[in-house]
């Protein structure tokens, strides 16, 4: 009989599942658009779900659609817990998410083919809505999950197309009867893509994920006044799209004055009525604060809210903010992380430790049970961009070390 | 039998015919959405050519759809000309365009009712696209109608909302057979809401306008990459949004330094794919710049030109600028300018003779023949809005000076 250590998984049919999943919502350029909760989400639901089947998986399905596949261990104890996400952003990869749940069946069906019965049960599951790009807060599901929000308070929240969470939930048929925030796993491990360049610039083939950014996400709608762009004197002007630009221009200048662990982005601008001879009357930004420090991240909130205050008074434009999502940074489980290092390291594989600079469903975690995440490299850094991309090789090298994680902790008496 | 000097509006009437226009396409707060070649344009064009018909005018039409009603006189001599435009930004008043096009017909129905025969023909004229908003440039009916614009050009041109100007004005039905380029007036003199605060301000009731701001307007198209909000180091960011913000800024600086004549707008920024956790991909900004004065205009236009170019390279995102508009300033008739400042004042109005910040049909008509406007006050200046008022006396008032220089030009030897 093969020795555990030396089980691999089948890169083919690893890449086969990503391949096929990527066809759901697939847009030019080899990128995926499959967003929460939309029928390309459904669709992708379905394959997936349907995979989970064929490997044999216990299918449960909670009340925020977040769907948990589990597969029996000799003891009933809490399952070792893997998964991510399928869902995307609106121009998005397609290993962002999915990699980390295929796999996660990807060790499963090498599991399956070796008979091989783990002590403690082994369980991968996808979350709703994690990138948050129509409903935020973004990591949603796996929030809901671990108790973080109230599920009832995020089924009422509005998208950005004006839709209802629990309205296009229900329409997916993926709102399930399972209790949500009451789940404990034994342990999680999540494989992802790593969205930036530390690895690829470092030759590194994996990434052994230390913790997390904080994430501050406020929203702000200004009122101004609408007039003539001709005959209204500078001085006498209510703009609230030049208060919209000063935002942008200003989250740049806090980001650069903070040094590198400060980024700051203004992904979401909108002015109404958004007409060339026409001072806007209203306008929506959107800023974006990440730092791996809480009390810097705190600064730059504080930075930026004075700013707002300053501007709007001296436009004589109103405003309102909204914090559509607050993390504070996240420390991982160090025993968890120097597993996942060392596995990597008896693979051959060159490793490094970082934190990571998106926010995952693994942060949910992290508070209840030992949490760690498995990186492998991003191509020039890009994600969130259709041209994502990792090397397959790299793709094995993560699926690998997943397995032998999966395999020590599963084990573990 | 009545004097001419003597005749005087029917302010009721005047009125009752805005008040009537300005149901098509009403908004909430007052206003108007009427968007050129829009179904409500071509309701509202149906009002006035029917008002046109109960006056016995009569009705030429051209290519680019000005409507044209004439009432001959004794000579065979070219007339005198009035009119504005009837099209409004998509948040507009019931005042901009309109009353200059309804003060003519009450012009009109004044000497029909006194059965006052002029020496020369008079007209009264409403010139297609004036605002822009929808298909730019402005101005368009009428730099057509006076040879500015070759009409196969403009029906080509593609709106903001990816129609085709030819074919939007073919469903009007008002697609007319009428060359354009060839009309000449005698002279033109067009009534027009200020749009600005300086007449309130003065408490003058009158503006005798003596010329208009040189208009420009570009688009910039901005394409960088898009990428992941949290794992992108700034220094790595190809940042479309961004940039669009820091031209926004610089148009404020660059009007801010250069003092009162010079000012500049971004009404228009939309970034793409426009999501919270996104680094925009690309970006579409526009800056409307005027002057009185075409070496300072083309002093701002320079300044922003430069300073697109460095926030580009220094950004490395690309951009493709366009000209949508340009219109050097213009000067209008001086004894056109004085009849219009002696009439007021011998109607016991008080008068003051001002540019116009504005963009006007009139302009395109000084080339080519004796040419001037009257203004009259808006409200706390406040135009492009729904916001946007004039007193009932203040229309009469225009309306007046408006009857009283067209009989002054149409009976002229």
């Amino acid at each position: 009989m093969l020795k555990s250590s030396n089980l691999r998984i089948d890169l083919d049919r690893l890449l086969n599942r990503i391949e096929t999943l990527a066809q759901i919502g697939a847009i030019d350029g080899g990128g995926v658009c499959r967003m929460a909760l939309t029928d390309e989400d459904r669709r992708g639901r379905d394959l997936v779900v349907g995979w989970m089947k064929e490997l044999h998986l216990d299918i449960s399905i909670d009340r925020i659609g977040n769907v948990i596949g589990m597969r029996a261990g000799i003891e009933p104890a809490a399952p070792v817990l893997t998964g991510s996400h399928i869902d995307t952003v609106a121009t998005g990869g397609r290993y962002d998410g999915s990699l980390g749940v295929l796999a996660g069946l990807e060790v499963i069906a090498t599991l399956n083919q070796a008979n091989l019965t783990t002590r403690k049960s082994l369980a991968v599951g996808f979350f709703t809505n994690e990138e948050g790009a129509r409903f935020a807060p973004d990591m949603m599901g796996s929030a809901v999950h671990q108790g973080v929000f109230e599920v009832e308070d995020m089924l009422r929240i509005i998208g950005i197309d004006g839709s209802t969470l629990g309205e296009e939930l229900d329409k997916t048929g993926y709102a399930g009867d399972t209790q949500t925030g009451a789940f404990r796993a034994d342990c999680f491990i999540e494989l992802h893509v790593e969205q930036g360049p530390v690895l690829q610039t470092g030759n590194y083939e994996i990434g052994a994920v230390e913790g997390v950014q904080g994430i501050s996400w406020t929203e702000y709608r200004l009122s101004g006044t609408s007039n003539h762009a001709g005959t209204t004197p500078m001085q006498l002007r209510q703009d609230a799209g030049y208060v919209a630009s000063a935002i942008s221009v200003e989250a740049r200048r806090i980001a650069k004055s903070m040094g590198a662990d400060q980024v700051a982005t203004v992904g979401v601008t909108e002015l109404s009525p958004n007409l060339i001879n026409v001072i806007a009357r209203a306008a929506l930004v959107t800023v974006d604060l990440r730092n791996t420090d809480e009390q810097k991240l705190q600064q730059a909130e504080h930075s930026m809210a004075d700013f707002v205050t300053e501007i709007c008074n001296s436009e004589a434009v109103t405003f309102e903010s909204r914090t559509l999502a607050r993390f504070e940074p996240v420390e991982f489980d160090h025993s968890m992380v120097k597993l996942v290092a060392e596995t990597a390291r008896s693979l051959d594989y060159k490793v490094r430790k970082m934190p990571s600079g998106a926010g995952h469903d693994a942060q949910m975690f992290a508070p209840n049970c030992p949490t760690a995440m498995i990186f492998v490299p991003s191509r020039d850094g890009i994600s969130h961009n259709v041209a994502e991309y990792t090397e397959p090789e790299h793709l094995r090298a993560g699926a690998d070390v997943l397995l032998q994680v999966l395999l020590a902790k599963s084990r573990e008496g």
